[in-house]
């Protein structure tokens, strides 16, 4: 495994380059936190609410704002003030697959201006590197961080092989804007050091029968090496108390880490 | 060559399950058009206006309706309007990518509500299979049809090998929501007639530095067997009359197809 893997988040700081990388990685260590949650509502008020909730026990929200039905620029707003209050990161989960001059337009424009408050997002790297370029264009000047998806938990993803290995030198390439992957495991053999989050984990179910396949904490950040976990359902799926669900994930996530610094 | 190319629009519509995709071929031979249109501006006025202007030579208007600023859904309705009143079919190029259960949200829901009105959308394959269900349990029943990308015009794309095939597998076995493909070239030894749609069409230049390629009508009508021409900045750009220029692709689009079916 990485020898990277066993220093602490706040040491790793200092091996990346984007800012905001480093400014995510030494907030983990600060707020002993390493769960990002999913907050998937399709309502303002529920999001902010749930938000508000569970703000004190996650380093990253992560968000799909087109699956909000009253959106505007006031859930913005109110968005960033807890994410001030309550010190976390902004992820969303935009999964730009487009050419380079269109996710440029995607990524700073239109309804939902993306890169004027998303602190991190994403890409697929399927239509080849002009992705990335053109969305670094964009976000390196304000500070934004981007993740690549090089693997995906869904079943029968074609994120593999050499899609996959790719996807890695691009990152490497791009290591100023790229801070890390979406992907169930860290990749062995980086030359730079990159955060990775973890999405499909679960505690208590083992898939949603559309392709969604979920894992633990313990699985994959001891023994996949990955950093961040991300919860969706598993938090406020029906019948959940969030608080409780996310200081039981982030427990989980936490003690996890902790078992991987131990080198146990 | 395959030889369902030797054959009208109108005649292929018959092979074909979709009844979203056998209305867009017979509209296409009636109209004698295979020109699509990709309106990539940023305001509801200038689209609007511009789609007015060029309506009556396309059959599909192809939107981005995540780069246009004052969206809302009076844009929606004057949209439709034009499209009625020019008969031509609307593809939003959203290039959904992500798992099954987020991509139902995306598609039906939030202040797009994509399936609410665009007769087309597409998607990456990357997530596997259940972005194809999941958007098909949303769109079948809305009588909508979906283009997979399985390979793209943009350099250095992932989209090859096993990626491609594993597409094309997807599209034959959801044949009655899959329409077709978003690719440059029509793909060999399919079961199913599909309808191929090819972006990164030119006339006058050959890439944009973000690595886009231009390729001609002919070149991928007569030579590549596809169907569609998508067309972007080469009608509107910056000094262009965009009647003029519609007229030119429309003219070009048909003769290259004519071309193919006389079997020169």
């Amino acid at each position: 495994m990485d020898a990277r893997l066993n220093h602490k988040f706040s040491q790793r700081a200092n091996g990346l380059k984007n800012p905001l990388a480093k400014a995510l990685l030494a907030l983990m260590e600060e707020k002993q936190t390493n769960l990002s949650v999913a907050v998937d509502l399709t309502n303002k008020a529920d999001i902010l609410a749930l938000v508000d909730k569970i703000g004190p026990f996650v380093c990253v929200i992560k968000t799909h704002v087109d699956v909000i039905e009253d959106f505007d620029q006031d859930f913005i707003q109110q968005l960033t003030a807890l994410s001030e209050k309550h010190r976390f990161y902004i992820f969303e989960d935009r999964k730009f697959a487009d050419i380079g001059n269109t996710v440029k337009l995607q990524y700073s424009s239109g309804v939902y201006k993306i890169a004027s408050w998303a602190h991190i997002t994403n890409c697929h790297t399927v239509p080849g590197e002009g992705i990335v370029q053109g969305l670094k264009e964009v976000g390196l000047p304000l500070g934004r961080g981007l993740l690549l998806l090089a693997e995906m938990s869904s079943k029968g993803s074609l994120a593999t092989g050499s899609y996959t290995q790719t996807t890695l030198e691009w990152a490497e390439k791009h290591n100023d804007f790229c801070i890390g992957f979406i992907a169930g495991r860290r990749f062995p053999n980086l030359q730079h050091d990159f955060i990775t989050m973890s999405p499909g984990i679960g505690l208590d179910v083992k898939g949603d029968g559309l392709g969604q396949q979920y894992r633990t904490p313990h699985e994959v950040i001891v023994n996949c090496g990955s950093d961040i976990i991300i919860v969706g359902r598993g938090i406020y799926g029906a019948g959940r108390d969030p608080v409780v669900e996310a200081q039981r994930y982030k427990q989980a996530g936490w003690n996890a880490y902790q078992e991987r610094l131990s080198g146990k």
